[in-house]
């Protein structure tokens, strides 16, 4: 391990370091759980709430519900839990953040069915990923996967051998911790594509199928709400993983549950 | 000037990281010098290239151009200067990095005018700021500016009392360097926003006004194109900035001339 692997350069935090951190925390709390209580009022109280194939159309809520609650709620934290944890057990933290990674596997692989299911099952059926959004979700999801094969291979399946793979591991955690806060602000910008669609679709006067949005009513401000929420999390959360004075202790990184 | 300071952690790039950066920066260039050909080629191939004030439809194709320009181009550009040119003075790294970034305020500038004349000088005109496109670009300006003024103020006005401000200077360098990198990826989600609203908006049947985006024409293609292009530089473009091989020794960060 070299010289530098040994130094710590950002020491436990200072107070002045903790208060700003954890202010940072209670407005990313309001802004996730904010988000995530506004997706839900909206697709119930404006887009008729949930059905599965019974319905399609309402299947289609399942679609932004899900993937809030899979990318930016359980993904957020799941980026949070290594600098919210300080005091507990790195191997405790480590099991949360797998966890939280994996809870978000099964909203992202419903909400993908619910979305081709209000495509195919309609009539006429919608085409599939025709849209720059669907471009932009295959990718953000193919980097949410690689980052959980990636880690889960070299940061559980290479504790077979613990000692000789804790260099490799050690390299490896930055490079997670930036895919991971790319993934973060993909799925941000994904998410945004898709309001925007949801909006030009929908919020339409019924006569003259012309536009609504620009009179910014009660549910155009709900949509752009969640965005500017999104885009406020997109600057919070990589604050707080990426900043120095928030990180963990080097020596702290490179035990051997890292 | 703390111990951990005067650490070097990274030291010079290896050869191995060598050849992966400048792979990258190759990648990355094509990929900058690709999405600004393709915007200009597309708004002069499909939207009927530039006018002023005489044709604001016309004057509206300012706004991609140029926000791409200002934000992607040069603004990318200017994120990449301190990992490109290693080989000479901080100084000039410096003054290039300040030069395209101030490049980029008269493209933004001139980008918004031009949107705003588009949507008042329209007769009925479109209301303004309705859109979480707008939303999500007055959270990217303001971002902009604020990294602007203070970078300006504190990597150059600062220098007046040079050894005074340098631990001040050095602690700033990351979250100068993070605040970029946001304000880089919120940039990408508002134009691929723009872009959305652009196809929506555009790719129609003239006859029956319903959309024709999902039939994947020719200009689909390319407005998704960007829209790729532009996530590829979203996970690009952080790699290469943050992680830990391809930064600058920390004896080379704190040189007096940060």
């Amino acid at each position: 391990m070299g010289r530098a692997h040994r130094e710590s350069y950002g020491g436990e935090m200072s107070t002045a370091a903790s208060m700003v951190f954890y202010c940072l925390v209670f407005i990313a709390e309001i802004l996730m759980f904010g988000v995530l209580s506004l997706v839900l009022f909206w697709v119930v109280h404006y887009r008729g709430g949930f059905a599965w194939r019974e319905d399609v159309k309402l299947e289609f809520n399942y679609h932004p519900v899900l993937m809030i609650t899979g990318f930016i709620f359980c993904m957020g934290h799941a980026m949070l839990v290594y600098r919210l944890f300080r005091c507990c057990n790195k191997l405790t933290a480590k099991i949360l953040h797998t966890f939280l990674y994996l809870l978000a596997v099964p909203c992202i692989v419903v909400s993908t069915i619910a979305v081709f299911d209000s495509h195919n099952l309609r009539d006429p059926p919608i085409p599939n990923l025709y849209s720059l959004h669907s471009w932009l979700g295959v990718i953000t999801i193919g980097l949410f996967g690689l980052q959980l094969v990636v880690g889960f291979f070299s940061f559980w399946l290479l504790l077979c051998c613990e000692h000789g793979t804790a260099k490799f591991r050690a390299g490896l955690v930055p490079v997670h911790a930036t895919f991971g806060i790319v993934t973060f602000m993909l799925a941000i910008a994904t998410a945004v594509t898709g309001y925007t669609e949801k909006a030009l679709f929908t919020l339409k006067d019924p006569e003259t199928q012309k536009s609504t949005y620009s009179e910014l009513g009660n549910e155009a401000i709900v949509i752009n709400t969640q965005a500017a929420a999104l885009a406020a999390l997109g600057i919070l959360l990589p604050v707080m993983v990426a900043v120095r004075p928030f990180r963990r202790r080097w020596s702290e990184r490179l035990t051997e549950h890292l």
